[in-house]
């Protein structure tokens, strides 16, 4: 293997172990946010996504998406394979891991929006659906020689085909499963249920910053690309200019710099550059995450007025700033944007690019959602909600220590079998 | 430095940091899962592995396991040196880097199993021995130039030489410091005592995953290696099998997806993929992981029946499935597996490497635990175990969260300098 | 790009890419290392450093920093650009993103010290001055081409220019502050507040450690230094050295090895390699550790009996080690050391330039703390200080976990608006 060959190998490899440990980040940010009696239920559906929504795109998803082009539509290589190179003599298989790595992030946006009410198996089987099938077509579609890409869209890492799509995919699965009890009010007023553990959900804000290195300046495939470093430099002036911003909002409108808002500010400038990263100037990356961390703020309170109940605010983070980062490349991009040249020709095609993408992102996961629901069901009962699902799909609470001082009663048997309905079956008194 | 031998030391040293990184994973895994009072414990004993490990790792080990061999049993370069380079080019100071955090790995398994129970004086004493002396020894057989290396074994990133000896020399010690209190029943049943903390568990989980990129992709310590993207595609297709098969097996044994065995699931399919990773084709990688995510838990079940006490599932993760991993090359094995080219032989060395390693790690840690145990004693009292060792050898909880809306009541002097009989030593009321 | 520009870049995205995680580390420890009520608050300290921090830098501080000097005391090109090219092709975008990185660990070296009853707007106002004005400034003195690198001072990554800086600017704010209540008896004598979660604070640590890899090895900006390995290797060896000899300090000084000292232990190794990092052999590298772990124990008794709060030890981490890192050099050189070669040059350059950006960073931090104090105040009321910081200023306790098993009593409205004197007001009963 030749030296550039091998330097671009481990630059996708290392970029894809980023970017895979960024389902770590999902992991604590959604365990974080949510309430302690489904931070476990959380955490296994980010192993539900690196398990088999992984493998579903394995050997399924990678062939639909990146398969020999059929008509603009899908990708018809039906037996894809990791053996080989990309023509500039990549190994397939360092490709393959990358784009794994991409198929589960949408997964792991649509496990927030879902949180605390939806069945265990219901998550599996969406999953491995949206991994395998709903995904791959649309990126097909932006990125496998599909017709979005054919008309000149340019969506560098995915603020639409990963998303954009995965934010309203998760939209209309929030909406089919309906809000947590109690999260709405009979006057329309909204209550909000205090995220159970901050520092957790920062260290997964911190862990999605890091690995978003890898997931933006990754996407260039190439260590000689000339413009890998403002890549980089532009995910990072916009993450900062979005936690900057929200922060700033936040202090003005509730009098608090809030937690989640800080850390959602910060992911809505990263998701926002996501398109852009590689065509606009830093300048315009500042501005992107400035308006990204507003965005996001503003685009919870909307969530909240449609009574759709999203716990972790994934559809304000992925969904909203994945449109608007498509349409700020129409804008800001340096060779054809609208306001950098006059061009309006790439700002039509973003649009029609990320709201077809948007809208397939959205139906498909209706149609998905509303089978699963008149199938196995896809909403536990209340009296599971009120227990918590942790307890229910997993027989163990997320924290166990009020037994700190005391190892006198420990729990009976190889493992709790069965979910008990006493609220506290593994806490010693 | 030409630009290859560039291209292979940032490599190696971006492999090393990840793996050295695992430590926190090891850390953080173990502090979930045991209880609450021992939390601080298990993290101060990875320091100690991070520290008195590596240390004398540097010192004496890496010349027993890399220096001139002699008679195929142990190296005899006793002016080790981290100067230099090796035969192609690359600089002894980063091999060195990365063979020490391999060794921390082996007292990072060990610790899991002897948690709760150990003192921590035997504890530095017993991480000494393990990365000065007694890993460097089998280590030499298998990587040094040994006799197992000679014979034509096939263990590329340490199924047997780093896990196997690991989960073995984990298995001694933790039949000698006997079980935790009503860990057993009389009647021969089991207890189980809930881990503290699932989602610091998972993080822990998230990091060991990450951190195995550069364990087995690493371990090419060649950037241009023709095998590299196809290593760090069967290792995450290996995890991502063995988490699957793992909650699948918990659903239908348990009727819950336990979160302790998707995460060992996903490790155990790790080090069953160790030693295969560069030897294997991605289906066997998938096949191998699928197996070791059922594998972990039943051999969970087989070490509870066998009375002992190992309160992470190390000896489950880390000593069956580098058994069986390290099989699985002799199965597998592209070019002279059983399964793949009717090859036995290789299958036989297998067998025997895992079995001489496994042994060694056994018998050897058993030597050094009888040691420890009859001279400065290896286990708590029942009341320091009762009272839990955060306390009686750190001087604080893990956890002091009751102060929240208090600070009138705070803890006097410098630190607390003793341990103390009373329960609560540095709560607030 | 060719390939050695190629690589060189990946290779500072990289590094910057660890370094720009040691946030997570920074933010982790500090959130585990203060009480429980405060967690909150320096989390969102640290989402300042990352936010208007690292704006700061780049809008201002990298050109006052690294702009053309004049007369030895600033740079003077206003017109700073992260487009072009170093003199050795390595493009601008990424030097900027590393110099960015190394910005922000200033101000959150100064974060741990001030926690705990700093206003939240006070700190905004100081971390934009530091990161933008005062860190610039004698950045600029040792790297940027000023007169302390004129006079030939060694800092390779930092000791005087990073953690020196921010060690005693951390002082200087912390003595402005004053103590927190209870803090110090009548008598002299010190409290110690527990720390709120010790587990959280080790992962904050170990994130530490990995991202230090890039910090002293990535600062070599260039792959194929000959030294970058063994940068690495004495990174590491004097952080386990300095772990160790804290272990083992503390459990001779308190009969316990303490968890925190243990961690600022390898911290101090981390900080005191730095400026040495390549220029010392690897036995120095652990001789400089093993001292850095016993002089961050014996400097936080002598920080408290001046009482002086620093509730991280973050003066007694980075200010002391800093200081002792820097005259390191001077005594271990291998090409002008004190002890190695007999020349004293060296070290009185380097006491020179340490206690010259010590005296700076002490003088000018005291400067702008006093300002802040008798313009829009630097400290929280006593009753905001007994409540707590996460409350006043964010509206929200870091843990909410008490309303594991009921969703009965949500919190009203789309935020916690205004802070309210109730002691728990966002906790169910």
């Amino acid at each position: 293997m030749d030296v550039t060959t091998g330097l671009n190998t481990i630059w996708v490899i290392l970029a894809a172990a980023m970017i895979i440990f960024m389902e770590g980040g999902f992991s604590l940010l959604e365990a974080g946010l949510v309430r302690t009696k489904n931070a476990v239920n959380v955490t296994m559906k980010i192993f539900v996504d690196l398990t088999f929504g992984a493998l579903a795109f394995y050997a399924i998803g990678y062939a639909l998406m990146f398969g020999a082009d059929w008509l603009g539509l899908i990708g018809l290589q039906f037996n894809a394979t990791s053996e080989g190179t990309t023509p500039n003599g990549l190994p397939l298989s360092a490709v393959v891991l990358f784009q794994i790595a991409f198929a589960m992030a949408v997964a792991s946006i649509i496990s927030g929006a879902v949180a605390e009410r939806m069945k265990f198996p219901a998550y599996i089987v969406i999953v491995i659906l949206v991994c395998g099938l709903l995904y791959p077509i649309s990126g097909h579609w932006v990125w496998g020689g599909g017709w979005l890409q054919q008309l000149g869209m340019k969506d560098f890492a995915g603020s639409a085909a990963i998303h954009a799509m995965g934010g309203f995919a998760a939209l209309a699965l929030a909406m089919i499963l309906g809000p947590r009890k109690n999260r709405f009010n009979k006057d329309g007023s909204a209550n909000v249920f205090a995220p159970s553990n901050i520092p957790l959900a920062s260290a997964g804000g911190f862990i999605l910053w890091f690995g978003w290195f890898g997931f933006n300046a990754g996407s260039t495939l190439n260590a000689l690309d000339a413009n890998l470093s403002s890549i980089a430099l532009n995910t990072f002036l916009a993450a900062a200019a979005g936690g900057a911003s929200a922060i700033l909002f936040s202090m003005a409108r509730f009098k608090a710099a809030d937690p989640s808002m800080a850390i959602n500010g910060s992911l809505a400038g990263l998701v926002a550059i996501t398109a852009g990263c590689a065509f606009v100037g830093p300048k315009s990356a500042i501005l992107i995450g400035l308006i990204g961390g507003v965005l996001v703020i503003l685009a919870t309170g909307w969530i909240d007025k449609l009574k759709v109940d999203d716990p972790v605010g994934a559809v304000a983070v992925h969904g909203f700033n994945g449109v608007f980062g498509t349409l700020a490349v129409g804008l800001f991009d340096l060779s054809e944007g609208l306001l950098t040249t006059g061009n309006t020709d790439l700002l039509l095609i973003q649009l029609l690019g990320v709201g077809v993408v948007s809208v397939w992102g959205f139906g498909s996961a209706y149609l998905v959602g509303q089978l699963i629901k008149r199938t196995i069901g896809i909403r536990v009962t209340a009296a599971e909600e009120e227990q918590g699902l942790d307890i229910v799909a997993h027989g163990i609470p997320a924290y166990n220590e009020l037994e700190r001082f005391s190892d006198a009663n420990p729990v009976p048997g190889f493992h709790v079998p069965v979910p008990e309905p006493s609220p506290k079956p593994v806490l010693q008194e």
